[in-house]
């Protein structure tokens, strides 16, 4: 049973297949008054509205709106409990970092919170922020586990994680992410044998995630912590990706490309070598604007990532200490204003390589095959997506050839 | 009859009355497990639950939320026709404005449609960006003309904003904004002439708006321009107000002052002199950090303001050109992120201190005798509203002492 959407003033996607790399990011099929098809949860057609030449069974118009692809978060941390507003009154108060973390604030406080919690509050916590992000134009989230720290509460913020999956309309990917290291150095040897040799066995083997992150940071991982990771993750058949370059780039980078990672997330302080590396590799470079408005500091260089023939997708990395941000539209209309991308840009940034930064190929663009994920707009110009701040120019989303209903 | 509110976590609002000046703006009262009493439109009582004694014939428990003042929005311009998303994709790509006007794009393509459109049209077109704001927690919004030009324009702009009047049931003030001076300048003598023999007489006997605003800089118009419409103004007994130092600090501030202005807007080009002068003057100092991020320029010098003694306020700017931010509670968030404000020092910002910079005394606190405008937050700690990106912590609005439904 076919369903014609028609009234679309302007339809706009990226064309071809997998992730758009460099110049190509800026060129989009926009089709004017057009139509499209949808089959069960996949588009069979799109085109302009005169073209279509099949039998519908329903025809539903949509008013002389926009449409573009599902947005598709490739970047949340939304399953935490706690929250951080003493400590961003304090940060923002002008307290020193050290002094937050005598005080108990900072991310081990999430992650006590988070290891503290059942998972079924860890569902009823999350629920909202996901219902945030899915207002704000999300038709897949990624969400990451990491606040967990131990075994079990790892395994339990996965099992919240994986709650939402076929129980929430927006499609979840979850991911297991290697966040924080014990805070004695010496038991670290310790932390990671129990990572490789049981966490990981145990998340793979339970389908929990289908990828392992680590945070590779001075403070955080090591590269050679993340060699050791992602060989247990890819010996377990599970994808790789590493929270890079956030604050030094320290080799993150080149280890997540030298290992296939999908993606490198963060890149504030990538230089010209990691965006070079970036800009030949087939790995994703994912930006988080959030984070550059919400902390401060500065952009990750998306003009260079493109430039240098890189594929860049954005995410919201929603979280409670360095990226309150819950909205996928608004992490795009932000990669505009602090990232330099282009509205064309931003949002193949937010839509085919934010899917390619999951793996996923079936999702991302308005073409035949692909699933029927879409976001009717406010205005007749698509660009609308890129330009609102502050309110959701999204009036509906379809996920799976269904719309959704509040 | 009294309605008393309960079941409220944490209740925040800037004490004392007027605006609120220097380290002042810091200081709250905040009071945990409070209750409200509310009678007719305004505010009978505020204070602890347990400290109640009163009778109410109805009493509603919000369930263990936080609650602040309802957020006033001093400084918007929502009566707008056409758009500028090929304005805003021009210029991110790089394009010079001076080619974006010989285009037909810049501020005179808004006014163009503006004036081309009749009042119902205007009504039509701002009434969704009116609800954005309330949904982003205004509970009264100014709305200023200024894309009109010619007499009749402005007149019309003006007819449509006070349509909102008694009908929207958020609050709308009316400001006569002179914007735009005409292209030749031989006609700007002329021009002024009909601004202040035609233009504000008529709009003052009418009733239209309740003050006067002129954009006072380099390209638009000078401090003697300024004076001649201050004088037109006050003599009508309207108040005034300016757009100053937005580019350059060329007078407009210290001018505004002198003619006892209610608040002078934008100031991110202000320099130690002006600064000074706000921090000895009434006049509130009114930061809009949404130009700060669409456009990617200079902040307001907002902590300086505060040093030196100004009342600061925030608001949205909302605007087609230079700011299309649609939250005064993402005003708010990103007056803490880019101008460095505290969340108290935002808060009252946003309640206070932008209720004082439209010259009103009844609202932008919870206290007895305020107007029962107040705002329902997503969390038990009043903190969320400065704090939160890309979504409204706003469950719930209260204006004039009845809750707001869809």
């Amino acid at each position: 049973m076919v369903t014609l959407l028609t009234g679309i003033s302007q339809l706009a996607t990226a064309p071809g297949t997998g992730a758009r790399r460099g110049a190509e990011m800026g060129v989009l099929d926009i089709i004017e008054d057009a139509a499209i098809a949808i089959e069960g949860e996949r588009i069979a057609w799109v085109g302009p509205r005169r073209a279509w030449t099949g039998t519908a069974a329903e025809e539903r118009d949509l008013g002389g709106r926009a449409v573009v692809p599902g947005l598709v978060d490739p970047h949340t941390h939304v399953v935490w409990a706690g929250d951080r507003l003493a400590d961003f009154e304090a940060r923002v108060s002008g307290v020193p970092y050290e002094q937050i973390l005598a005080r108990g604030g900072g991310i081990r406080s999430t992650m006590r919170h988070t290891a503290a919690a059942s998972v079924v509050e860890l569902i009823e916590l999350a629920r909202p922020r996901l219902a945030a992000l899915v207002a704000g134009g999300a038709t897949t989230v990624e969400i990451k586990s990491g606040y967990g720290f131990t075994l079990e509460a790892e395994l339990a913020s996965l099992e919240a994680i994986n709650a939402f999956i076929g129980h929430a309309r927006v499609q979840v990917v979850p991911t297991l992410l290697i966040h924080v290291p014990p805070g004695n150095p010496a038991e670290r040897a310790d932390y990671l044998a129990m990572v490789t040799q049981e966490l990981i066995p145990e998340v793979a083997s339970r389908g929990l995630a289908t990828a392992v992150d680590i945070f590779i940071e001075r403070e955080a991982f090591s590269v050679e912590d993340a060699k050791v990771v992602f060989g247990a993750a890819l010996a377990e058949g599970l994808a790789v990706k590493a929270h890079a370059d956030q604050f030094h780039a320290i080799g993150g980078v080149e280890c997540a490309i030298a290992h296939g990672a999908l993606s490198v997330d963060h890149l504030e302080a990538s230089t010209p070598g990691q965006i070079a590396a970036l800009g030949a590799a087939p790995t994703v470079a994912t930006i988080l604007p959030g984070v550059t408005l919400h902390l401060g500091l500065p952009a990750a260089p998306a003009r260079a990532l493109i430039a240098a023939g890189a594929a860049v997708a954005v995410g919201t990395d929603c979280n409670p200490g360095s990226s309150p941000l819950f909205s996928p539209q608004l992490a795009v209309a932000l990669a505009v204003r602090l990232n330099g991308l282009t509205p064309a840009e931003a949002l193949t940034a937010g839509t085919a390589n934010a899917a390619a930064a999951l793996g996923l190929a079936d999702r991302g663009r308005l073409a035949a095959g692909q699933r029927a994920d879409l976001l009717v707009l406010d205005e007749r110009d698509w660009r609308t997506i890129t330009y609102t701040l502050g309110a959701s120019p999204v009036v509906a989303s379809w996920i799976a050839g269904r719309e959704l209903t509040a």
